[in-house]
Order: structure tokens, then sequence, then C-alpha cells
């Protein structure tokens, strides 16, 4: 029996949905409303103290963070592999899904948050702004968090993170310029990774991700988005629109603030 | 073949030592000067472009990040295993790992920089630190290096650093109360990891690590210097005490700051 606590089919929520259709797993799907605070609540935070999703169930056994989630679905549920056989590609996959983690993710996501959760946190009354991150326990996340119900990221902070996106953007190009996927001959969890990422790049940073500059790139996400095990992980529930329109936040969103690089 | 650029015995460095040693590998070991900066000079950077030891060489491939190297080293040299044979349990040697690259090493390494490089970084003339910030290509270690050769982090960075470090601790004992070693019932890379920041704990912050909070943290770290490999890893070239004398730090290192923690 596997259960899965997750988002909106995006970022790492998106990595192990695609991981779980790519296996054609059956499972039971508990969604977690992010723009609600929902993953920080006493109910969740007693099957992932860490407040972060997604969260994997396996007959009883829980198991957190999104890379290390489908490893170990890749190591329990072994058809179809989803990591190359050589340890030299299998480093060269975990190099990528860490790099991902650390840099490429979090860059994307700072900007992310800025546009997306600072119109929400930044209404919040003294009160609930006091009362939504005392129960934060990810110091990381809490400082964050403050920082988007504040006066969110500084112009340099966001201009520094777009340079982080560009860096990771020019390391899948090339990679899949060597090779025809990130890490290696064949489709991996390194994709998957990748994918968790790269699909609003295009739309939102056009000058990054276009024919001329990251071709591969583009191919890529084609291919990536033709997959059935893509496209039933993208038609998982996404309560964004709703909890927005909901919130009075249903219009289009605040124009982006222009960043260094923009100007 | 296999070649390592390392640093002295500790941190991520010992890491990969203490594999490499486990598995009674040869390997041609060269020695990376962290105080002098040596992990930046061109040479090393042609090597490893991030600027960070350790490094795997190993028949032409590059391998880095020593949590990685360490999964690689065990799928190409499989005897003895050094990961837990169960998936779940390879999902808590990774989650270990990974939460010891992310916050516990890093706690205990701003500590660590805070005392050791600041007393050398601070003392570079204006000119040597923009030559030597300019080199370094991770903008993330630039920030640290450009903190230490400054005024070095603040009693508070240094007291949340601190609360990092005990809550690290805190999650190791808890592991070993329960299995004996750090991610199950046998030795793993999640105890040559947990190896990487425990063993100056006991004589850096005798108030979190002692025989009445963490008892069975000390029985363990007393069977990790036991073990022949940990003995071989540590007998490896350490230079700090010679660098510091040669840059006029040979004596005792600047009394520690207090940090609110210590109040």
């Amino acid at each position: 029996m596997l259960e899965l606590y997750h988002a909106e089919p995006v970022a790492n929520s998106v990595k192990v949905l695609i991981c779980l259709k790519e296996k054609q797993l059956e499972f039971v799907s508990h969604y977690v409303n992010l723009l609600l605070g929902e993953q920080h609540e006493p109910g969740y935070l007693a099957i992932n103290p860490n407040g972060i999703v997604p969260t994997l169930i396996h007959d009883g056994n829980t198991i957190t963070e999104s890379s290390i989630i489908n490893e170990y679905l890749d190591e329990t549920f072994p058809t179809p592999p989803l990591r190359p056989a050589s340890p030299v590609e299998r480093a060269r996959m975990r190099t990528w899904t860490k790099y991902v983690d650390d840099y490429f993710g979090p860059a994307a996501s700072r900007i992310g948050w800025h546009f997306l959760l600072h119109p929400i946190a930044s209404r919040w009354t003294a009160q609930e702004r006091e009362r939504r991150l005392s129960r934060i326990p990810m110091q990381d996340r809490r400082e964050k968090w403050a920082t988007v119900a504040g006066r969110s990221f500084s112009p340099e902070q966001l201009s520094e993170a777009r340079a982080q996106v560009a860096e990771g953007v020019r390391r899948m190009e090339s990679f899949l310029q060597r090779d025809g996927w990130i890490a290696g001959g064949a489709f991996s969890l390194a994709d998957i990774a990748g994918y968790c990422v790269a699909p609003g790049l295009a739309r939102l940073a056009p000058d990054l991700v276009n024919e001329q500059t990251t071709p591969k790139l583009l191919s890529w996400l084609r291919a990536m988005n033709e997959r059935p095990a893509v496209r039933a992980a993208l038609a998982m529930p996404n309560k964004v629109p709703e909890t927005l329109q909901a919130l009075g936040l249903g219009g289009t969103l605040p124009a982006p603030v222009k960043t260094r690089s923009d100007t």
C-alpha cells in the first residue's frame, strides 16, 4: 500500500508523481494545499515533522525528500528501471538531482515564491503572520516565509536567483547536447528532476530558454510532455487557481518586479 | 586507477578517505591545501570547476560531491557493502547523508570557519582579498569566504549554527539508540557521514556531547575510532598545523566568541 502526500504537479511534487506514474503504481493521493499552509498544520506535521512535501508512506514506512523517494521507488519497484545501469552515469544522475535540489530548484522557487506567495503572505495581519511563522519547523523555510510575508526578496536576490536559473539552463542544455538525456543515453530520474524546474522557463524566461539558445532543452521538453506518465502526473489535482480565487487574488498576478538582469 | 584530490582527514575529505580504506582500495592521493586556497587555483579548477574537495578520478571519469563519490565507490567496488540491503534502510541512510550535507555539516563548518579561517582571511590585504574572492566559482562559497575575510559570522549566526549542531546531535543519538548504527543494524555510509562532523564535538561542545546526554554517540565514536579504516584515514596527511605555523598563527587559536546559547 502506497500513499503520497503532495501538492499540485509542479516542483518536488511532480517529481515523485511522474516516477509513480512511470512505474504504473497505484497510490492513495493526499493533496496538501501549500498556499493555505496545510503543510504546517499539526495533522501533517505528525506525518512529516519537517513540514515539507512530498511524503511517501509505503507499508507503514515514511520516506521523505523527493530525490530519496524516487531512488526508493526505483529500488523497490525496479520495472521500468529509472536509474542508469552504469555507476558513472548513476553518479551523473545524482550530481544533477543534487544540483537541482540545492541550486536550480531553490533559485526557481525563490522567483516563484515572490510572484505567487508574496501577494498572499503580505496580506496576513501581524497576528496571523506570527501564528503562521511560529509553527514552521525548519528554520530556513521559516525565514523564507518571513521574507515573502514582509517585503519579499530584494531585486538583488531575485537577480541572483535568475543568474542561478540561467546557469542551470546552461548545464541542462550541455548535458542534453552530449547524450540526448540528462544523465546518459536513456530517460532517468535525472530527467524527472529537470522537469520539476524546466516547464515554466520558456514562458517565464524566454531570453534564457528559446529555440536559438536551448534547442535541445526545448526538444527534450516536448518529448517529456508526450510521455504518458508525465501527462498523467500533470492531470493530478491543482488547487492553485481556486485557492487564489478564494483568497481574492483570482485576477492576474502582480506584474513581475524588474530584476537587474531584466533592465 | 583511482586518484583522490582531498584535504586533511576531516569533514568531506575524511568521508571519502574512510570509504576507500574500508574497501582497501589503492589510490593516488593529491593533497589540496584549503587554508592556502589551492582549491581555487586554475590547476584544481580544471579538475573540479566548482573549486571544492574531494574529487575522485576513476579510469578518466571525474566524480564530485563526497556523498555521491561514496555511493559510486560502493556500486563499483561492492565488497564490503557499505549500504544497507533493504530499500527502507537505504532511504534512511540517504536521508541522513543529505541532512549531514545540507544542515549538520554546514552548521559545524560555519563554526570551524569562524575559528580557523577567519584568523587567516581577515589578515589578507584588500588587494589579496579581491584576488582570492574573485576566483571562487561558487557564489555561496564566495560569500562564505567574504564573510570570514571580513568581520566573520555574527554572534547570532554562530548561535544559530550551534542550535543546528545540537539538533544534529539529538537526531544522531536517537538513531543510534534505535538500531546501534545510524541507518540500521550495520555500519554503513551513514556512519561514515556522521563521522565527518562528530569527532570534534565532545571537545568543542561538551554541553551537547557527553556521557549523560549522548551515551550512544560516544560509544559509537569509540567503535568508529577503533576501525582500522578510520585509523588509516586519520593517518593521512594533515598540513593544518604546519600551515598555521607558516602563516604566523601557530599558537593557540583565538578564544571562542560567546554565542547566545553559551551565555
